[in-house]
């Protein structure tokens, strides 16, 4: 494929306007269409702030331009994403999905973790999960890529290497991340108040949060056996990015040196990965606005503490869905990052 | 006693500041002395905002003063604590201690953790570890207090309960916590400026924070067996406050119903922890500003999760200074600080 | 009168709040019932974190209760405390009224400037406007007093002293100044969300806010004769408080150390003004969550530029509302509040 | 000139960082050398983010290849660009100045405004001032260009079109601006610390402000009459962006409708100004990260308010730096900055 039409819905979104920016400069593809529903008809070029002679359209409009499209992408809430997979499958339409409908392979999880019942398991079956660093063999050339969530994506990436060296025991994961206020969406509730947030720091979901399932099945495909972790998010007060601190315990007899040295193997010569030597330099503000993961682990011999940042709304979101992106349409996997 | 006569070494930082306010309005303490390198020959009433007519002085000038005091609370950095603890006792004065010098009862942790050697072996032994919600008992009537320190009160206090009931696997604790910016001091430098901080949330002190020795010997006295844990400080953009996040395994047939049980049990009737239903409801903003811990667990069979939030200038330091303050000298534990 | 006996209409806003917690301690006051919409039935002492044993009621439960009060406090919308002023003097009972709609005298503006037609002659007659330090003989005693706005507080203060000596051109005066987000009350709109606030700054209501001719009804009577400002207020990425700019023509000839002396002569005896030698000293943090005003001016010989700051829920709601109550019922004015 | 060799001197500083990444990218720009005593000897490519393989140099060494350079821009203190302007112009170099050592005409008032004495009298001849929106004519080719100052360049831009259309009383122009912290540039003492910002706001540098004589000189050449201004900074708990409120009487008999031609006319065609039709939608988080200036203003018949924004370290320092070299050497004036 030289160049691709690409379509959006779901644009008004934080995720849906960086992918929005994304694309709009991406040099092999044009966008086709995007879908808003609190600004149809107005410009894109006005919101998005990028070149373009665009206007958002509604979801109808977009679907009635899907089947000129080589891929559309799904940045809607998940009860949305749900609906919408099989009818542009059914259209022969390739999706890249950032919302969650098609991560867990497991269909009776959703009504739990997403309060639905999951109603399209064809897709569910086809769909193949996204993070190209882990999975990118898996996904190349797929049509239905499920674009990783936000807090799975920094978490897998802190503990796939030492789970893939078998350096740590797959009992032992403790996760704890902060995120950005982007990541509750685009919300007038009070709970996302300037007046609630600032000078503000809470645990959310704990022991019940989506990416739950969704990292133990990363992980357990990772390690090549049962991976289960805790997982508590928080929210910062701050807009963008995510840090997260995995701990676990070293496998007796490990050699704590394999430690730094599996994220050097698996990871260093990843474009968008920084393997930092020591976790204090992990910081958000030095990957937000970058489609870059940092990465910084230690160990004392018993436990490693490895520490990852993103920007939610790029490496958790836009930035990842373009890899897939890229990675389904056969282009160079960071074309339009770099 | 009727009332004390008090005095103030390091009343300049920010908790020195904390406990002038607390002890300016205390009903039975008479501040008699307060030191401040920075502030010596100026009012006390101009930093520290409270009806006095004391204006601060030296170290020295203070140490005059000390034999007429019923006890004297040390606010000043670890290295100086060391020195005038023992200087203190020999004048025959009681102390509280803020700083960290007389935490740990190991002194051969000290190289590692406070880069000293310790050099007061009597008054270590003398020196009384101060939580008073676990530790009343030990600690009232004596003459030389450990004030516990920030992050080691909120963490010990999330995970006393379950350890004291036997209820989860003391080989499986993992602590995260964030703090405010106050926590790291009255420090000029850059990393501590406007714009690092903004925006930003960073884990400091991977695997090597003081604190963590201090929680194991806290957590080992409370449960009765060895307890280690893995503890991450990290630096939040906010000015004040600490909230942490504990993780640990449910041990194998505990009744799930236990846990809220024994935070009630343990707590229910402390005048200054609030125990909260859900761990969602545990906020900063909340204890920000009061001498409260707010605490929190949630449990899904398998792990528990306790969230506990305190000030840390507050029940992090001065306003708990001022309960072990009280236990020394014999006042009622919350006097001045309801 | 020994002791008072009041209620609080609207008792959840931010203001109603701080004048619950205010009200809860002032050695004189009994308060006898406080409404809420939000809260009906629900404990004050939870969300006032006060020690009452009173539930918030209905406004039509509280009316009820109104005749037994000495005067009752409106914290409510505007065009709500247009119906109850009325409703509350018809029942004999005092009135401090926090809402603007009792504030200006001339009718005419308040289609403009508050969106409805003025409906209470009488009791806009009978009102008289309440900034203690510049109106205390024409409040004290009164049986309804219309409490100063935030914005014409803290800009009346710092022009006063200038424009009752003579000294500035009373149609020269430009204000600008800067809010806290409480100032918008409590509302869950996108606009005053966290993603929208934080790192922004905006002007808002440009030529037309209601404290414009709330200034210069207020300059107006303190100078003799007319005075017509530029207001101009501006959003910030805080919580709380005000800091405000006023700049105005010194006239011809006039000495430039009249200006330091006019603050000090009006306002230097005054208990909750604190009159500093250098406008630079004049912030935010240090009136935040307390009563007073910070002043403090400067000239050039050509222009004076006059700087003040407040808490606007406390100095410039709640605290003055305070103020006004207890001159209303002729205790001291500073009562509950030191 | 097709391309051309160009050095920063300063590059390490807060401007010196954002001119590194925009000429890096300049598509006529061949980066010669960068200076920076903090980081001699390190990679330009790790602290600006960059692709370059180029390491930092002292000024010494940067001074020996500027003679091979077209031009060198300077973001350096003032009383630096004060001695090494001549030196380069020595040389032969062009020179596009950051500092503000050679905006001020008059040599008389940089001992008030800089505290020195201006040593370089026929450098300062030979400047000439730099915002191309108003003086692009006077800058083209020019070889020695003094780069306006961040708050001299917005509020100039919010009056000049008034004064250039004769609609507002050049005697009557009150300036008020907020700041982002990073308009103090990268200084690491206690009052840029995160415990003193956040949550203030306060004016500095009243009636003093070096930005003051640069205004008035700007304004005097766009009015063609003298205008002095007031203008009063103030500290914003942000990191980046102004936010320029400017107050100014109508001329009598003006048409108000005038106001809103007036910007139209003047800057309806400028690729970097965007004229909003409202003041209220001139926002710092809209223009933040670009080189674009907002402007929206409003009268109500009497006075003009006119509201401006800009990304300090932008339009106001770098990006501007920018558009200036560009006129220097000939290239078209955004080049590199879209």
């Amino acid at each position: 494929m030289q160049t691709a039409s690409v379509g959006i819905i779901g644009a008004s979104g934080y995720s849906g306007l960086e992918l929005t920016r994304l694309l709009a400069r991406h040099p092999k593809v044009q966008l086709r269409f995007l879908t808003s529903d609190r600004w149809v008809g107005q410009e894109v070029s006005k919101h998005a702030r990028v070149s373009s002679t665009l206007r958002y359209v509604s979801v109808a409009d977009g679907l009635a331009q899907a089947a000129q499209c080589d891929s559309v992408l799904l940045a809607t809430p998940a009860e949305s994403s749900l609906e919408l997979g099989p009818k542009l499958r059914a259209l022969g339409t390739r999706v890249v999905d950032l919302a969650g409908s098609f991560r867990l392979k497991d269909r009776a999880q959703y009504p739990k973790f997403y309060r639905f019942e999951h109603s399209a398991a064809a897709q569910l079956e086809e769909a193949v999960y996204g993070i190209p660093e882990l999975f990118r063999a898996q996904t190349t050339g797929r049509p239905f890529i499920a674009n990783a969530g936000c807090f799975a994506t920094v978490a897998a990436l802190t503990l796939a290497p030492l789970l893939r060296a078998g350096l740590i025991d797959p009992d032992s994961v403790v996760i704890n991340a902060g995120s950005g206020v982007s990541g509750a969406g685009r919300k007038a509730t009070e709970a996302y108040g300037f007046m609630e947030i600032d000078g503000d720091f809470r645990a959310y979901r704990v022991l019940s949060h989506q990416h739950t399932p969704e990292l133990d099945q990363t992980l357990t495909a990772v390690a090549g056996e049962p991976v289960s972790v805790v997982f508590t998010p928080h929210l910062l007060p701050i807009k963008r990015g995510i840090l997260c601190t995995s701990v676990a315990r070293l496998k007796p007899g490990i050699d704590p040196a394999r430690v730094a040295a599996a994220f050097v193997e698996q990871f260093g010569q990843e474009p968008l990965i920084d393997v930092l030597p020591d976790p204090h330099d992990v910081r958000i503000t030095e990957v937000v606005n970058t489609p870059r993961c940092a990465l910084g682990a230690a160990t004392d011999g018993k436990h490693v503490v490895s520490v990852g940042a993103i920007d939610n709304l790029l490496k958790g979101a836009a930035s990842q869905a373009v890899q897939n992106l890229n990675l389904q349409l056969g282009f160079s996997e960071t074309e339009g990052l770099r």
